[in-house]
């Protein structure tokens, strides 16, 4: 199937917003902690943290803070602002699929057929 | 100013086109060669040629194919389906700017400032 991917560029245009970030946000506000988040993603925590970070510098105000107590004594939450972002990106997924998935379609239909490593069906009729 | 990227997954998803692909099929139809084209782009050759050999195998005709005669001895012509690539891609393009700029716009007014390295202006009353 085809499909569209979007990637947002962000002002000045250094800073990035894709899928995979506002999954990350989402793990984030599923799981309570950057670390947490990381490792349901299969993802290293630094390499979180980054993703996280660029994306708290990108903005007027951060996407994500510190929450305090609870259980784990403190981890991290998703913002408002945030939780902007994760509702808007989706918005903006269905939006593009509506304006474009006619095109989508008119593209696949001539997309070639995949090289298959499977052997080709056995005449049965010429068999024995 | 915030914007977006399409970037399409074509079929089984191995292959992908995006602004720099047709981009390149553009500038292979103005030059009429993929070694020009590349030059035209700051691309090496082979890179070029590796791109557009990945679209080639992605579909089931070509998006481009040697063309001969003319002064230079043959080249690369775009297929009539290079040609609609192309167009349906600045098609998508364009609806998907149609589909989403309010959200690009509501996103581009919560970025922040850019850290600007020139001084600030000078109160000139108090020069002197």
């Amino acid at each position: 199937m085809t499909r569209v991917r979007l990637r947002i560029y962000l002002g000045e245009e250094e800073h990035k917003l894709g899928p995979g970030k506002v999954q990350l946000l989402e793990a984030i506000g599923e799981h309570g902690s950057i670390s947490a988040a990381a490792r349901s993603m299969g993802m290293a925590y630094r390499h979180a943290w980054e993703l996280v970070n660029d994306l708290n510098r990108c903005f007027e105000s951060p996407v994500v803070a510190a929450s305090s107590g609870g259980r784990a004594g403190g981890g991290t939450e998703i913002t408002p602002l945030g939780e902007e972002l994760i509702r808007r990106f989706h918005a903006m997924e269905r939006a593009t699929r509506r304006a474009i998935g006619r095109d989508l379609d008119a593209l696949d239909a001539k997309v070639a057929a995949p090289t298959r490593t499977a052997s080709p069906a056995k005449d049965r009729s010429r068999a024995r």
